[in-house]
């Protein structure tokens, strides 16, 4: 619980009114009950503030919070970045209990820094190092020899695999894995799949060759900040490691290739796929699904739409949509006129018959 | 093991022959053994029926059981709706024992209801609620205050999060996952993301930022007889619930972002994605692989096909397909037409040498 | 630990120097230290030997080892290959403890061949049986009467389902999942699905009606020499099997519906997502995110490119790409001609105004 003088100090924001009313949680306006802080950061909502109950609420610059019937009211510069200070204040969490469960397998050389807990049916393996104040999830695995940094949350059933390291204030979300090994095959005789990729598609006199597997020595290295959304998947190295940098985070079922390097503060948003020995730059965002083929280079800053495919280097700063991935304005362009082809097909025909017509009838 | 008699009571089918024949599974014709009921509800089938060992089957409607060596015959009125029936009656289920596991964890403070099963090593923790004759399997977890409904079956590695609700007759498949924390960032100025929608591609003077996490202080609430697949993954809400209405099924590896709403009897097919803050209607398919970009609207009734990537708000009643979607009969002419560009270059070239070279001479 | 003459005997290759040194592991030429065999199979990477403190090195045919500062040199004849045996010697693993740890909950009638190891908090299920030498990690689960063959390997949180069979020397990456029910729902009366898949869309008058579920009766069946990636998924199939045929491998998040049969030696990489009743050919390869329609066939020797979506059935042999899936090399060509639609727009507008204009003139 916090008074609205609490909220607005901690957000560096402006308030009116009362500013010792106390606050429980947040709601929509509409659905706010007396005790929320009602969020209406834009005019739009205004209306919906009466059929709720708050007392309290975060408004847009300027607004006239009296003739809402509020009590207080907090005026942030930014709304939409004021709800990550707000939201960080108001989280519930997981509910897990703090302490050691008595159900988790500690090994006995795993190293537990102070204040770490861990929940029940958890496995922590042999010489595994877990920083101070991190929460080991229920069901959670931590494998042998891993290290975790300080302050992470690994939540019910994630798993991160031997030899993993990860820095501080970490987060994965359920079912969220690193350090499986990578996809990686070989056949003795150049394969089918090499050659293809040359000629695309004319494979030569190369033939069918059974799969020999390429078992992955490498690691994963994770930096600070990072956090992982349920079901992403991060691929071990062949040699060197696979490399996530800081503060970048995967949404659900993102998935990362082996020997893959992504920059610093980057968003993979849910379901994007990251072939192996990938080189993502820092800053970029990849939207939902989008795929990326092996050994592609994609610069900094990279923003790419939902879907994207990328199938060849992306040069740093693009803006790119679309199978194959294309500049989005270009694409969109593209989108557009694919649906004039009839009327193209059309016009052909019209002067077709205007010019060979008449030419035959000269 | 039930009698031919009984198995056409329970579908509401007429059948002929020995009614007290009794079988112990289905099979197909071919593969069929004595006292199993073959499957052959097609004429194409029927070659079949002879090189298995069946004396029972379920057949298409005037089939002359007789002449394929069968002692009786079930003749459902539409043979693929009494597959759901049939199937019900026989289907072995995932095995697990009944009873509480004495290896499983369960919170003194949760609830659970008459008749139910918890499997080995599988978490319930405080304040959980599950329904009469609910099976928690073998390794699963439910959350702080979640509540979930009778009859409910978590196969192995399921996990509801934290104040999940979830109505009755629920089914999770293995290891799909409900109550993860939303996919939201904010930056402290505006995004080159947010710039770079907006213009298609022109970043202005925006600059990349840290981004700063939205923490998600919703839940999420779903509906009675919902079925999510294996490794499922369903966010819970910013501030309002991510919801799922009745009778909607999702397949292995399908995703709802934070926020999301989706109707009543609906089907996501396997690895479809659903980002943040989407409204879904009623009686919506969406097949395959189907993306759908955030804040978009689909109305009821929407089919989309496998691949369709739906970026803007779709209407009530329509059937999409493609990337971007699009009417699928006006996306299949544009596949068309995209293999006619060749002839289109050609006949221009043809046009041009035929008008411009003509002109020249003149 | 192995000495460079014995890398070079399990390799098959010719090696020169000391062939008594010791390595302990591998490297990239640059990263390598003193006592780590580096690997440096192209003269692109020469230069990097000298930034590492290797004394010996896989090599390119040819090199002149001797130049670079070492003391022994492998030359296998084709480096990639040579991985697969290299890395399988010095595969350091999953560091899981050999032997039943004691927190493991098996089932008396559980059946375990000689040398099995079982991780901490692992669930094995009535009337499993599993194969001599196999390694059942952590919170890994095997379900009532599934069978699994020698030298397995389940790493952590990998569950198998009721039923399954699976062959020899299989490997579940963790997470991956076998055996979850199919997604097949059928409605009283033909669904608006039904309908608009024969039409492309118009469902003429058929209405939404609720769908009802087709339970899995089937199991999967799966054969020797298998792997499955972190989070990949296989349903069970409806009556019959669902099948994945030998030295077939499954990447991350893949995923194969029910009675989906695939053959022998195919590589189903990241995120693939293949549909109910699709029969797949052997030594086949689909990229990353292909997606697969229900009840397609795909003959022996397809190749797709990464994010290909295949609507139809495909010959053997044939290489493709697209959306929807077309020859790779027309596909390339449809994709150049797309950019070309601008120009192919401006040049009717001229032949237009030639041609209409000039004749009008008349």
């Amino acid at each position: 619980m916090y008074t609205v003088q609490q909220i607005a100090d901690a957000l560096g924001a402006e308030a009116e009114g009362d500013l010792s009313l106390e606050v429980t949680g947040l709601a929509e306006p509409d659905a706010a009950r007396k005790g929320q802080l009602a969020l209406a950061m834009d005019p739009k909502y205004a209306g919906k503030l009466a059929e709720g109950a708050a007392e309290a609420a975060m408004l847009w610059q300027g607004a006239d919070w009296k003739s809402h019937g509020l009590k207080a009211a907090i005026f942030p510069a930014r709304p939409r970045f004021a709800m990550s200070g707000l939201t960080r204040m108001m989280d519930p969490g997981a509910g897990y209990d703090r302490g050691i469960h008595p159900s988790a397998v500690i090994d006995p050389d795993a190293e537990l820094g102070d204040n770490v807990s861990v929940g029940p049916l958890a496995v922590i393996s042999r010489g595994a190092r877990i920083g101070a104040d991190s929460v080991i999830g229920p069901l959670a695995f931590v494998g042998v020899d891993a290290v975790i940094g300080k302050e992470a949350l690994l939540r019910e059933h994630a798993s991160i695999g031997a030899r993993v390291h990860i820095g501080d204030r970490f987060i994965a979300q359920p079912g969220a894995r690193v350090g499986g090994d990578g996809f990686s095959y070989v056949t003795p005789e150049p394969s089918t799949v090499e050659q293809a990729r040359k000629t695309l598609g004319d494979r030569g006199d190369t033939q069918a060759q059974d799969w020999a597997r390429i078992h992955s020595l490498g690691s994963v290295r994770i930096g600070d900040d990072v956090e992982l959304g349920m079901g992403a998947t991060i691929d071990r190295g062949t040699i060197r490691d696979t490399v996530v940098g800081d503060n970048t985070k995967l949404d659900n079922q993102a998935h990362l290739g082996h020997n893959t390097v992504v920059g610093r503060n980057c968003l993979l948003c849910g379901q994007v796929g990251v072939a192996g020995s990938v080189r993502i730059g820092d800053n970029v965002v990849l939207g939902g699904k989008v795929g990326v083929g092996d050994n592609i280079f994609i610069g900094e800053g990279v923003i790419a739409g939902g879907g994207t495919n990328i199938l060849s280097n992306v040069p740093a700063g693009r803006t790119i949509l679309g199978y194959p991935a294309t500049q989005m304005d270009k694409q969109m362009e593209i989108y557009k006129n694919q649906r004039k082809l009839p009327r193209i097909l059309r016009d052909i025909a019209a002067l077709q018959k205007a010019v060979f017509k008449s030419g035959e009838g000269d």
